[in-house]
């Protein structure tokens, strides 16, 4: 009977664990807004609702961000000598993950939710049910300079950019940010030693 | 008659002098293209035709980098604090000129023809009719701290990615470099000593 009741639990504990891994729907790429309208509206919003985000419109989002756009594997956002290191977490009240874009797939990296530890204390803002935290991982750098770190925050600006057009395209507002809490973010991302922290996106729809 | 010559000389080189001020066409804004499709054809050209750019498409163009999207003065581009750090410099074969967003204007800088400066031994490049160039001036911070820079950078990537992805709406392309004669551009452009110069787009047609 104990070992029965064992085996229960255990079964039981597999099943309700968060999944590891995320496979998203294929990005749709099919909203009609010209990219002229997205510049027109494009503005910065703090105040969200709570109204879930799909993760159709997120796979169609992330694939905006960084998303691969070229057979060769290349990307929407141009980054330094093609080094590819804008690295993007995915933040929700069921954990944060990795985007990797080559599979389409979210990599959970905690089982925390971390949104608060972003918003800090803009109540309008912690509203938002996704957050995208931004980091340029200068490791993927195969030789590192003086302008490294400069390159890494140009590159993580065409990613944010993105991200800020493609929330207006997708019916949903968003404000590029720099305050978080680093530490707790650093820790519970498992960011590498020389992977900077650079920018949040509060992500959700206008209240 | 010395006098008559003086005069007429005067007078010769008042009209044959360069526009100081260029005011451009109104900018259209009626770019057809998706955002969705402008992402998924955004790639780096370094292959050129001189074809030349006609100033109301560079006026579409500029507008999009960095122009104003509403009344209050606000850009396409977010910037840290909305500081609106990151000054746009137009280099064409008749000299440089830096643009004025709220004027919708260009104001000479220099006479020179700088696209060899900035295109260095890159001759596909060397061929495009026009190159902006990126500079984020760090003296418009009321405070400067230990991430103004890095601030700057990432403002710069904005504006940047809204010039790769405008290309593609308007029929033109580009690649965003960091490698430009640093020394002659800062000296030409008469850039401030904390005026960070970041990035170059070539922009033309594609050979």
């Amino acid at each position: 009977m104990k070992r029965a009741i064992f085996i229960l639990s255990a079964l039981l504990a597999v099943v309700s664990a968060p999944a590891q891994t995320i496979k998203l729907p294929a990005p749709k790429k099919d909203a009609g807004m010209t990219l002229y309208q997205a510049l027109s509206q494009r503005a910065s919003n703090r105040n969200f609702s709570d109204k879930a985000v799909s993760d159709q419109t997120l796979s169609d989002l992330l694939w905006a961000a960084c998303g691969i756009n070229r057979e060769d594997g290349r990307l929407t956002a141009p980054t330094a000598m093609n080094t590819q290191e804008i690295r993007l977490y995915v933040c929700r009240a069921d954990g944060a993950y990795e985007y990797i874009a080559k599979d389409n797939t979210l990599v959970r990296v905690s089982d925390r939710d971390l949104r608060k530890d972003i918003a800090g204390p803009q109540e309008g803002v912690a509203k938002a049910p996704v957050f995208l935290v931004l980091t340029a991982d200068l490791d993927r750098y195969s030789r590192k300079g003086d302008r490294t770190a400069t390159f890494g925050a140009i590159d993580c600006g065409y990613v944010s950019q993105n991200v800020c057009l493609a929330c207006e395209a997708l019916g949903l507002s968003t404000v590029p940010r720099a305050g978080m809490d680093e530490k707790t973010l650093r820790s519970e991302l498992k960011l590498a030693e020389d992977q900077l922290l650079l920018i949040n996106h509060p992500v959700g729809y206008r209240k």
